[in-house]
């Protein structure tokens, strides 16, 4: 089943949407009109990203109608998701919607593929800087065309290593969030990055622009499509106590290879607020 | 003397100096070949650096013979500084000198002039995303030109703050940062930042795009050109403890009028690594 699936063809289809989507997202983003809602007060939604994850969910069934898919607002709005081998798109419409509320250029849209669980197939573009990132499994990993690797960084100490600082709001929730950067920061981390979009981190880690990223609370349609990209750029992304990357598990450290140890050790992985 | 400064000259020659450094570090950029020296594993400086403060600084003695100069790189070489009320240039090569040699876009030159050590002139261009903010004394607050203005921002809950992350490693100064953060936190502050250029961040307040940023451990050079540029485009900077912000005091809160407060109170402003 799975090696029937054509994957330079769908690459070129989700280059397409994403490009039609990145159209869309910088048409809302020179307006000032877009309306705000609330899922709760630290996580937004617009109609724009219900109006992009409508258009590529529409091309999806289209274009590959026997193929499962995951969107992030259809998702959120029924509650609960599974992520299962058959092939599945993953698709966050808008990754990093409050960077897009507040007129901060660090947004994209990301289309990802997985067969059996893993991803063979990502697209993360950012409309705004004109930036699109791109993958197939065993093809190499790309940003507007040209080839992307990792950087070579070994040592915490010569790193620049992101993180989501505000997935939860908890008393204890934020005490492992914070534990984790005094760790890095007591490593002598050359500095710490909080951008706002996990799927342009990861793709920033796959280009060599930062180093490592790290977060507890991710969804498959935050990272299928960067997961990709990072493997093929040279980059490892696996689950930060150690196992093997799980899409559903809500936690990925993705890095260069050579810092996947000291990263790993130095956090504490067991987030109080997720399932271990 | 002060008012016989031609504040609209200056900024046409400050926005060419910007331009010609910006030039300067974009080239530079898409080489790979720049030197890294180490202040410290965590302060860089780069030969682009030098060669760009050495361009402006000789722009400003043939222009301003006059006037005085406050380098990053100079005054850093030299140990010690001081800013008196004569006119003074505060020129910072390259803010963000650590995302310059990670390649991640959000590096500018920074050109600030003071008066009764009083910002009155900003220029900070980030070539690398083509963004040029500016501004004068009494004049408004431009980015490429088009006026721009900080956000209606009035609580911590709605807001996005930026901060340096990453200024000290000491035990007692990482716990500072991290106590600071968990206050924001506490109060459900809608998402933090950590972008690694404190001019640039300031820009980021004075059009919008973030609410506020504080920083302890801030240099004249940092922030002279933004803190005027801020304040053209409607916002306060501060000593985080409410005194009148002195630039020398390594401390600054900038942000939307109706947020100065509430930040002010929720955090610790008496850092154990900078005088008080």
């Amino acid at each position: 089943m799975a090696t029937e699936v054509d994957l330079q063809a769908a690459l070129a289809h989700a280059i397409e949407w994403a490009q039609t989507a990145g159209t869309m997202i910088k048409q809302a983003w020179r307006s000032d009109g877009v309306t705000i809602e609330y899922k709760s007060s630290i996580d937004l939604v617009t109609e724009v990203d219900k109006a992009v994850e409508d258009y590529i969910m529409a091309q999806i069934k289209k274009t590959y109608p026997e193929h499962a898919v995951l969107g992030e607002e259809s998702a959120s709005a029924q509650g609960a998701y599974s992520l299962e081998a058959v092939p599945t798109w993953c698709v966050d419409p808008i990754d990093g919607t409050t960077n897009f509320v507040h007129h901060f250029p660090f947004s994209c849209v990301s289309i990802g593929f997985c067969i059996d669980r893993t991803p063979v197939l990502g697209v993360v573009f950012n409309p705004i800087l004109n930036e699109l990132f791109s993958a197939v499994r065993g093809g190499g990993a790309f940003l507007n065309g040209e080839p992307i690797h990792v950087s070579a960084a070994t040592s915490i100490d010569r790193s620049v290593i992101s993180t989501n600082v505000g997935f939860v709001r908890d008393a204890a929730g934020i005490e492992f969030i914070l534990e984790n950067m005094k760790a890095l920061l007591t490593h002598n981390v050359r500095s710490m990055r909080s951008l706002g979009s996990s799927a342009l981190e990861v793709c920033l880690v796959a280009c060599g622009r930062i180093d490592a990223f790290y977060e507890f609370g991710i969804h498959p349609w935050d990272i299928a499509a960067a997961v990709c990209i990072l493997r093929e750029a040279g980059g490892v992304a696996m689950d930060p106590d150690g196992r093997p990357l799980d899409l559903t598990r809500r936690r990925i450290l993705a890095a260069a290879p050579g810092l996947i140890e000291p990263i790993s050790q130095a956090l504490n992985t067991h987030p109080p607020f997720l399932p271990q």
